[in-house]
């Protein structure tokens, strides 16, 4: 009956899963996740944001998470209450790790400031063998402060906004990340270029650039 | 100062953002979700997995997501109360429309039994852009039950299951769902190839395979 029905475009079936190395061979990339924590303005979302264009430039396929794509949907019931918050950390670390094993470059740029949250992202990126990554952002509160693009410092000095990190909330430094980057010291130019070079140590990259570009120029 | 430190491998410096434009130009694909939709033991794990093998055959980059991945994770705070349902399916959409923004082909794969919520996802897809595609797994319910991988049918027939979808919980199939695929008639290869000459149709494909693959053999 059904090989009466089967056409000549019928696909040969593969029982197989897609399991890591097909993804791999794929994509040129092994899937993991840079964590970026850091102070409110202390430059996380220029790091990501540069990060992934100059990925992208080099034919490796990224994603950034941030505030923006995630408080608006994945995570628009959650408030800012610690427990929220906590929430908030868990889900998106749960997140990057989904596009981990589907192969992805996952770059998540939150404040992220709890020591034992980010430790949690680590541990099950680690256990599940995928690359994890912690980029401390570590930029010194009074040049937080002066760039402040949003308004937010001048919000909390003015006493409108309440339980700021860095100001009336803790931000914990991490002990041991993978990178530092001073961005009151470096241009947004060389910190990613520091990173790439990180990530290619790393063994984030196979086989080299897709497009064969250099870093240096294209 | 920063001049220099600048080192020679320092990269050119691109404001930009990494738009569609570009992560289509890099993965040959449109990101867009396939949600499969059906009653336990329809067919959707192997119609999702299988169709996952087929794009990475051909090229594409695609991720499945099920319980497996997403019970033990992002979603295991949640339980089986209808609310905790409802937010099952809404994180769901959400990681789903996260998936396609990255440019990535996601399927998903859970019995989803409410219209209301599988419309909530087609929604929140359609308004960024992303393409999205409701596929009914139709399978009667006496084939499904016939099947029973894991014994489920078994236990509630027992009396030691409640609330089992299609049993003593309902199912509300598709009023118009992109494509139904009958898998009492049609063996799961066949399925597949449908429903990969639908997305071709969809325009999920862009330049065609990228390694020239045909659908007819390799």
């Amino acid at each position: 009956m059904l090989d009466a029905k089967a056409k000549s475009t019928d696909i040969l079936w593969h029982d197989s899963q897609v399991n890591r190395a097909r993804r791999e061979d794929l994509l040129n990339q092994r899937g993991g996740t840079i964590w970026l924590t850091g102070l409110p303005s202390s430059g996380k979302s220029t790091t990501a944001y540069g990060l992934e264009s100059e990925l992208f430039t080099r034919g490796f396929a990224a994603y950034v998470l941030d505030g923006d794509n995630v408080r608006h949907g994945l995570n628009k019931d959650l408030g800012f209450s610690a427990r929220d918050r906590a929430e908030n950390i868990r889900r998106i670390a749960e997140t990057a790790k989904l596009f981990a094993d589907a192969g992805i470059i996952v770059i998540t740029s939150f404040i992220s400031p709890y020591r034992v949250e980010r430790d949690f992202a680590r541990r099950i990126h680690l256990e599940a063998g995928f690359n994890f990554s912690e980029i401390y952002i570590d930029t010194p509160l009074e040049v937080c402060e002066q760039r402040d693009p949003k308004g937010l410092y001048k919000k909390v000095r003015r006493g409108e906004l309440q339980g700021f990190t860095g100001i009336d909330d803790p931000y914990e430094p991490p002990f041991a990340p993978e990178l530092v980057c001073r961005t009151a010291e470096f241009s947004p130019g060389e910190i990613v270029s520091r990173i790439l070079g990180f990530m290619t140590e790393a063994g984030f990259f196979l086989r080299g650039d897709r497009y064969s570009r250099s870093f240096a120029g294209k």
